[in-house]
Parts: C-alpha cells; structure tokens; sequence
C-alpha cells in the first residue's frame, strides 16, 4: 500500500457553499477530510438547484437568527473563546457540522478509477460563514 | 494488505426501503459504499418497526409533496437534466441523501471477523423510489 | 501497512453524553468505531454549550416522549425483543442514530501525527441512555 498525503487550502464564500473537489482526488483515491468543526465533506449531485435546496434546509434545521445557542452565549461560556466569538457567533453551524456528521468521505478505487457512480461530486461544504479552510487529501493506493 | 472489490447490483422496491446487505460482506470486510446521490449506506439494527419510524421520519423531515424543491423545477433547472426528471421528481431524495450524508460505512475486521456489534446490521438505504441500483463492497485484509 | 485493534470499555451516562475519545487514538490512527446502534461517533469542538445545544437539538427532533415509535410498541413487535424492551423504550434512540448515522470516524495520520484540526475531538455519543458500552480504535500504519 502506497500513501499520499496533501493539503489543499480554500477560501470559502457563504454558508452553505459546497466546493466540488472531486478532480482533487481522481489521481488514486480516496479519503477526503476536513480538519474544521463547523464544515462537512459530502456526495451528492452537481445541481445549483440541489445547492440552494440544501442550504435553505440547513437554515431551518438549524437557524443562524431566532435560536439561542449556548454555545454563542459569552455570559456562560468558558472554552474555545476567540477574539471573533462575539462577532461572529457560529453554534448553528456546530449543530450542522454534528447533524450532517461528516468530516470526511471515503471513495473507492479501482485499477486506479474513482468508483464515483454517474451523478456524485465530492463537495467540501462550508457550515459557517466565508473562511480560508483547508481539506486534506488521502491517497492510498497499491 | 490484500484488496478485493465487488459491484452487487440490487433492485430497490421502495423509498426509505432498508436492504440488509449486511452478509455480503462476512468473507473479509469492510466498505459498503453506495454509488448512487439518492441512497445511503446506514448501519442500525434489524427490526420493522424501526424501519418504518425511520421512513416516516424521513417524510416528515424533508416530505416528498408539500415543500418546494429547485432540484425539481424545470423552469430554472440547467444541469444533470434526465428524460425521466418531469416524471420522478426527486429533490427531496437529495436533501435526505444529504442529511444522512453516508455514501460508505467502514466495518473493522479481526481475523477476518467483521466487528459488527449484536445488534448491528448493515443496510442499503433507498431514498428516492424502486430503482435499479449498485452497492459496491471494498474488501481489504492481510 | 501495520493494524492495530483495541476494544475500550465505557459506561455511558446519560443520553447525549459526548465522551471524548480522542486521546485514546493519538497513538497512530485512524478510525473509531462504535458496535451500538444507539450511539454515533462524532467529530467537533470540545465546549460544554454546544455538549448541551446539540443534546437540545437531538431531544426536539426525535424526541423521547411525545411521539409514537413502532420500535416501543410490543404490540406490534416481533424482533430484537429483549426483557428490557418495555422498561427502556429507546426508538427514539434509533432515529437519531439512523439520522446521524456514523457508526465510525476515519482520521488521516501523517508521520504519528492523527491530522485532526485544531478545534476538532473524536466523541463517543451515547443517544439512548446510561449503558454500558464499548469503542474500538483501530489502528493503521506503516
């Protein structure tokens, strides 16, 4: 079993943004991984109507406005705290990031190929707001 | 590490549909990976009344009729466009796929046991209606 | 490529509990696995307000009381009948692990070093209620 290991470096937009990284990986295989609590790695179909379908659903699964999260109350909280937490409150994401549960995927390969079926993209999918992200790359292969 | 990989082709009967595919992988291990965007590969435990709560869960979350879907919306759509759109409107199979977010389970194997607990089965999950669909099983071992 | 597999006993708390089992991997890899079909291996922030929004969160949309499981219902059930079935209800525990659905997390390790981001735990997630329960870390590397 050989190995390879890359990182690649984003800049992510808005909530919700899924960045197809499939051609990142379609050397050899196989795991792609996101090292952020508030972002997922997900398969599903290149369609801009499903994009915006999934973001709208993750809003009302888990609102940004209109729900207290504990996670952003600065009265209570005493781990993790950042310079940006009051700016830029972020416990809807966590709760996406804990409801799609998904730091990575794993795809296999044959003679080299993807096994992707017909209409699946592998997306990195951004749960918070616009961030510079890095998703790893795993490559194992024979 | 020695690799073994399989395609077995199933026919799904109906949405939210669980295929126990849980003794085609009893040789050695250890991926179970769907190809398709509207199925998911879920481990749970084998039982129909949880099968059906599972279903009707899924219905209410992201329901077939009711809810709005671009994915759905021939007026605005422009990509992955298929004959069959018009009739098998499926956007909120999509969505669903994209909640569960599982393409693939992992099952560790111990002297070519796989680590299944007692009550743990492996299912194909279909998510949209009675299609023609793959599972592809990843063997790896020593 | 070298394996290693290691089971860990737990005795859970209550439901919701996230137990942190990072440390338990530090040593190589690669993949924490639950054998429960009432729990989920999780990766996110270590902050006691998200422990408790995503706790929240899970109660509302499976909730314990409130809402009618065919998995509780022996009037109906004839599988997976244990004695303690009627004492401990726990379809809403299924749901939620059928929603989540991440029996296991993989994390890449490049030169020892498991490549977790710098917010990111491996937490073990019991979903129905105190119990005793197991976790296994299985290790790969070269």
């Amino acid at each position: 079993m050989r190995h390879r290991f890359e990182n690649h470096d984003l800049v992510t937009e808005r909530a919700s943004q899924l960045i197809d990284v499939t051609d990142d990986v379609l050397a050899v295989v196989a795991r792609v991984y996101s090292p952020h609590t508030t972002c997922a790695v997900v398969i599903n179909e290149l369609e801009h109507g499903f994009a915006q379908d999934f973001a709208e659903f993750l809003d009302e699964v888990a609102p940004a406005d209109g729900r207290y999260y504990r996670h952003d109350d600065l009265e209570i909280r005493t781990q993790g705290i950042e310079d940006d937490t009051a700016e830029f409150p972020n416990g809807h994401s966590h709760i996406r990031a804990g409801l799609l549960s998904s730091s990575s995927q794993t795809i296999p390969i044959v003679d080299g190929r993807l096994m992707l079926g017909r209409w699946q993209r592998v997306f990195f999918c951004e749960l918070d707001r616009s961030r510079e992200r890095k998703v790893f790359i795993q490559v194992m292969g024979e």
